[in-house]
């Protein structure tokens, strides 16, 4: 087959056979087509976007295109987590505990956050000693041990999608659904996972400002996922506001050792729902009520605690961090703003805002290649909804000189909007599917 | 500027400004965007056509990516001429002579045929010691002296055009008029001239299969043309049987020749309308009628067959191939085919499967760096509307081998159809404008 004829197809919206697709795959994966055809077809696909049944043959195809982890002789049942990413995000450091903690078996590939989205390899890179290269065997060995175990994104997953990925960045292609989806899902599948649990960001701080955007990539991950044999459940969560209080990747970690240590927040609230959407899904609790029971629980009793620190020493944490947080990387400028105004609510943070001054601070990474520091960042001690008065504490920023401090401070401080009406509570998860 | 942001606009459909154009083309020509970000704006801007002030600065920027041709100091009026590509298209060769003979100078860079659309360059250089590599110095010198200059094209004029058409050609991304106009049009910019002669093929054997697609091409470069500041005119000719009796580089020549020497055909007459046309845009002939009776007394009186021995004798030929045209390259097998049928018409002959069939014998490139037998080609007796009967000669075919010949023989025996009833000749200029 010859590649122009795949692309002639995609650029006069014909219906693409499965092998025309297969060869998309299989050629990002192998180099056998110059990256210049590959970007013609990616234009032509952006354009003439994939329809559902031409989605879920990409996204096998790239399922295949490397090595499929394979997770037989784990107990069952085994699950896997994604987030479309966000600023604040840590909810994985907590959920894969407490899912462990209520009986699953969680295998996870994680990434690198770029721009305003983090990513949960820098967060726990920021535990001494924490390993995030774990080969296949060693993933499958820890999980069948202790229920969780958790790797960078390693070259032979999927690797097509790391070629297609990269002339998506490259070329003005990313937001496109089809796309976005065959990118998500082919890496779950090649993950090995029987049941997957998606976080569909839905705000400034994501991927998907609007929530009709997300819903449509809510559901075309719904469609594709059940095209592929994946047992799936999707959460659109708000993205609007920063997730939690922390944005920054030490400062998260220490958040979500609190929220494992049954600290009541409205990241701890996102939490628990997404675990008993998991607990549901996977068929361990029959109902999601009996799920929330179950997460809460494990919260609660330290047993969601315990099972991270297990985690935390079996991937290599030289120390007890849950002991000595004092080991996590510490800014050497913190600095505090208190509000000085009359009395009203919090109207607005906006979590775009948040995540790009912390870029600025150094917590982010501009470029793929950008080198970031752990420790900077900003804790929120208000959120949406906060009553704040004349010497309120409104946020803290961690930064590595009083310069960038400084101006941490005042992009920060432009980011939250008050009112003098109360503004309500914005739950965390907007939808799920 | 960021190119990122260069495709986002044309993926988005967004007016381009002149700078990202200019920037499109600038980058195409020294290379500091990569291929892959070219070919994903060339999708977009097949799949979101340039409009026509886009096109005209997309052009200018082409023509200026390299050297142009400068002509200051040559006799005025300057001319050029260009077609879009066909089978048995030898017209350069007696139009040329034709012009210059009546008063114009003629400055032109000609391509290499491809597939089955044959190349100046190609036909020239079944020449013996015909030089086709001048020099911009020569160029300029030959024209002054002898009012022709034709040579290959040097990879200094609209290096954009090079680059970027490579691209089109491995992308599907190649017949799209705003992009098929700004490649034809910025080198005729780069070439100098001020009046440039178009010719679109249309029908089987030309870019251009309907007249609607032709007409549409033709009205695009000629808006463009103007906005670009040239003076321009263009024929739209027929393209479904070939263009006279030979298809084939040197079989070429040698009916150029006779045209040259004054032999009628429907061929002669294209090369007349055409030159007619020309003379009427320079300004050296009043009107049409005008031009085609300086054209027919150049052709009838030996001027133009003069001022081509002076002009193949000035790019070196070693020979005057007009008295000796043994000279030109002979293929070993020449076979004639012969009507063996009742009385009746012949009603159509298929351009492209004569193309084909000559590109098969060994006379066109299958690709860029296909060797081509400048011997080989066919030779059509018959054209639609003539009279046949048992015995009247159809076609002759010159080959390299017995087995080459006895397959053009059957192609071409299928190019041909027949009716019992009298079929229109088709005058060769479909319409002017």
């Amino acid at each position: 087959m010859d590649f122009q004829s795949v692309i002639a197809a995609r650029r006069d919206n014909q219906k693409q056979t499965r092998e025309q697709l297969e060869l998309v795959a299989k050629s990002a994966a192998d180099g056998t087509v110059p990256d210049y055809q590959l970007t013609a077809w990616l234009m032509a696909a952006y354009l003439n976007p994939l329809d559902p049944e031409e989605t879920a043959w990409l996204t096998s195809a790239m399922a295949d295109s490397g090595e499929r982890v394979d997770l037989t002789g784990i107990a069952k049942p085994w699950v896997d987590k994604h987030s479309t990413g966000g600023v604040g995000d840590k909810t994985s450091i907590v959920l894969l505990p407490v899912l462990a903690a209520c009986g699953l078996t969680v295998v996870k590939m994680s990434g690198r956050g770029l721009g305003i989205t983090g990513g949960t390899v820098d967060k726990l890179g920021s535990i001494p000693g924490f390993r995030l290269d774990l080969t296949p065997d060693e993933l499958k060995a820890q999980a069948g041990r202790i229920g969780i175990a958790l790797t960078g994104q390693t070259p032979n997953l999927a690797p097509a999608d790391k070629t297609l990925y990269a002339l998506r960045d490259a070329t003005a292609t990313v937001s496109s659904i089809p796309l976005i989806v065959s990118s998500i899902l082919s890496k779950k599948l090649a993950g090995g996972a029987e049941t997957v649990v998606l976080d569909v960001k839905c705000g400034s701080g994501g991927f998907m400002p609007t929530l009709g955007q997300a819903t449509e990539l809510a559901s075309a991950l719904s469609e594709t996922a059940k095209r592929c044999g994946l047992n799936i459940r999707i959460a659109i969560s708000d993205m609007n506001q920063p997730l939690g209080r922390a944005v920054g990747n030490a400062l998260e970690v220490k958040e979500a050792m609190e929220t494992l240590q049954g600290a009541p927040s409205r990241f701890a609230t996102l939490c628990v729902e997404l675990a008993a959407l998991t607990l549901e899904a996977s068929g361990l609790q029959p109902n999601r009520e009996a799920g929330r029971l179950a997460a809460t629980n494990a919260l609660g009793s330290g047993a969601a605690a315990q099972k991270a620190k297990e985690w935390f020493a079996a991937q290599g944490a030289t120390q007890d961090v849950f002991a000595h947080p004092e080991v996590l990387p510490l800014a050497p400028v913190i600095r505090e703003v208190e509000f000085d105004g009359t009395d009203c609510w919090v109207s607005e943070i906006k979590a775009n805002v948040v995540g790009h001054a912390v870029v600025a601070l150094g917590g982010g990474r501009q470029r793929k290649d950008s080198v970031i520091d752990l420790s900077v960042g900003v804790e929120m001690h208000v959120e949406v909804g906060s009553r704040v008065g004349a010497g309120t504490r409104l946020f803290t920023v961690h930064a590595a000189t009083e310069s960038a401090a400084d101006l941490a401070i005042s992009n920060i401080r432009n980011s939250i909007s008050f009112d003098s009406k109360p503004t309500e509570f914005v739950f965390p998860i907007l939808h799920t599917l």
